[in-house]
């Protein structure tokens, strides 16, 4: 039980250097914990002024990744991110070499987790990527391990800090999404390019591996809807807040009759519901059990520690000789299941209008609804300078969404209505 | 990895058939998780009425636990209760057999954890208690294992659901303790003797669990200060709400350079913290580690198929090859660190005053708490019909708790207090 397990850490960016700094810090616990040194033997990164904050002296550092296969590394750990190219690459020789793979990178699981998964049980070895889903949450230990006795029905979570900080940011301030954006910009909490995170790409990938360990399945990332935050304006999160709602971006997978439902979309949920509470930076995720019944965990969602703890936690497991099919149960068993389609999707919407108050407004707003049956659950209108647009809000519940896009098309081919009207689906756990 | 792992389940009270109908109904599906199957094959119940609601064929049924010792079982599940007794006996007659054991059973951790985990290790075998804490949670395996690399400096919870529940109910219909605790004994949410979870002593023995996971030190129950929520008043409760408060029975675990203080009784925290939103028989634990920073663990504390799904997590680590030490590090290896005392305790403080409104009564109360260098916040005064008590709320910061103490002493001795004062600590995270 002495013999050192050997780390290589492919990539010092924001993860790596923390991973590498939790190592060397907290070294002796770690032995102590899992009753073996991990030691970091090597690392991996072509940019020489990447240093981690901690003496490296003893440690190789290679410029090519492709390098650690070689060495003497037992655990090949990849932070160099990319749904492919050099990650998936050396994620692959490493695995076929005999090596664990831990990785923090959820467009590569998203794409290939089930290839890497199948090259892991052939070669024996561990495929783990808890860091890849709700930065320092350990929610893939949870749902793969602690909560292993249940058949589960949903799971649903913040799955973004950089879009929950926007959205908090907007409510705490009244501000719009394109300003609070270049803050967060300025702040670190949002990249050059943000679209991967506010256009809920990022959520989508988290979201389809969530439902692959939850549901047994292959992970279908294709059949997510996808939608991001941009739309949301301080207008639709102050009525919220007047309805009893906070929006939040979440990713929402239910194991339904109809197939699987995976989505990624603004969601009011009321004030009162635990992940109401869930600010800023930090994420949670939500896991409905047939035994369990409903779990939350929440914590920071992103950041060099937060993110180096889920990866360490990885590497732990392999110290102790713990090997978990990757997706929970073995590739070759995780099934197809069929994909229930967006426009089946049943629930509660919020609908936002601006309107120029003209006679018969009202009348073709009821009427567009009333012919795709969907029924009004309160109205609200503000504003009402003479000839000026008004926004008027609408809840509406227990909806198909084909026919409330139906209705909302024919509400926005009605010329009292002057501007594309805002959808928001209201969640009611 | 086809070889079946044996489950002998002692005791059918509530959890036992939870346990007993989840290893049943979701046997196939246990299976293909953990790799073999995880077979029922015996329990132990002199209670022959206590049926789980499942088929039993092929299932040996004993009258006294100590006949699982014997039998074909790879596993014995302790779910009889109590700290000692058969509990202590059976668990350690089968670690002695090289069996593993899993208990629910927060007591007998609590004061015979250090020497069941020894006979674990001397056989070789494991011990584990993931329902002990937290009832569904997955909480010891989150902190042993997901956050193994951190050290943690914090861990705090709602660790039971009945005084949750009560709590909760009294703050929704502004009744008065004995009330709600009687309904929540009719409906089955507290004991016939309510003792042990009103007076605190079963979050006593939570935490005092938590404590020696997260600080890696012996389980030291008798150190835990203890309160339970028995003089939490209605009054009290609508105090707290009208200053931004909810009133939750919290553990609280701290390492500090003056040593680990573990406490337990009513807190105040602020109604916009996450934890704050954990209602009714719901139950939450935060960790806070140097690298993942705060984490909450959220789910339901009790009940027959939540705490199943906890010692199923037990079952299937053992199903898997796992075997972490039972505290998170050897036994041997668990240090004995000093205990911080109540009195040297600092923090916010809330107190409550009956008073009679007679000329001086606040310059004896403000000359009390200026003696002991204890400084007011705020103040509120109600009721004010002439020659009636009325009450006096006084918010204090950053106060050492002898000093509070002290300076209460000296306020229940003024002539205008007619009743003894009422003291509810809060919490600023």
């Amino acid at each position: 039980m002495s013999t050192p397990l050997r780390i290589g850490v492919a990539g010092l960016g924001t993860i790596g250097g923390g991973t590498v700094k939790l190592l060397v810090e907290n070294a002796d616990l770690l032995a102590a914990r899992c009753g073996r040194p991990v030691t970091l033997t090597a690392v991996a990164e072509p940019n020489r002024n990447r240093t981690p904050g901690v003496s490296m002296d003893g440690i190789e550092w290679h410029d090519d990744a492709m390098a650690l296969i070689d060495g003497d590394v037992d655990v090949v750990v990849e932070l160099i991110g990319g749904s492919g190219g050099i990650a998936l690459k050396l994620c692959q020789a490493a695995l076929e070499a005999g090596k664990h793979v831990v990785t923090a990178n959820k467009a590569l699981i998203a794409h290939h987790g089930k290839e890497l998964a199948e090259a892991a049980e052939k070669a024996g070895t561990v495929l783990n990527y808890e860091a890849a889903v709700g930065g320092g949450i350990p929610i893939i230990k949870a749902m793969r391990e602690g909560m292993v006795g249940n058949g589960f029905s949903r799971v649903y979570g913040i799955l973004n800090g950089t879009c929950n900080y926007i959205l908090t940011t907007m409510r705490e301030t009244g501000r719009e999404f394109a300003e609070v954006l270049r803050e967060a910009q300025d702040l670190g909490y949002a990249e050059a390019d943000p679209s991967f995170d506010v256009d809920g790409v990022d959520t989508a990938h988290k979201l389809a591996i969530l439902t692959s360990v939850a549901f047994g399945c292959e992970v279908d990332f294709e059949a997510v809807h996808v939608e991001g935050i941009r739309h949301v304006s301080a207008d639709d999160i102050q009525f919220a807040e007047e309805l009893g709602y906070r929006i939040k971006l979440l990713g929402v997978a239910s194991r339904t009759d109809g197939g699987v439902e995976q989505r990624v979309h603004p969601c009011m949920v009321p004030k009162s519901a635990p992940i109401a509470a869930v600010e800023g930076v930090f994420n949670a995720v939500v896991a409905h059990g047939d035994f369990v019944d409903t779990t939350m965990h929440v914590g920071r969602g992103a950041g060099e520690r937060p993110t180096a703890s889920a990866v360490v936690g990885d590497i732990a497991d392999i110290a102790r000789g713990l090997n978990v099919p990757t997706f929970g149960v073995k590739a070759s068993e995780l099934s197809r299941l069929p994909t229930r389609r967006m426009a089946e999707h049943a629930g509660a919407y919020y609908v936002r209008l601006t309107v120029v108050d003209k006679p018969g407004v009202f009348a073709d707003i009821a009427g567009a609804l009333r012919d795709h049956q969907v029924s009004m659950e309160s109205v609200i209108q503000r504003g009402r300078a003479p000839g000026e647009p008004v926004s008027v809000v609408m809840t509406l519940h227990n909806t198909v969404e084909a026919d409330m896009t139906a209705a909302l098309g024919k509400i926005e081919s009605a010329p009292a209505v002057v501007e594309a009207p805002r959808m928001i689906r209201i969640e009611g756990f």
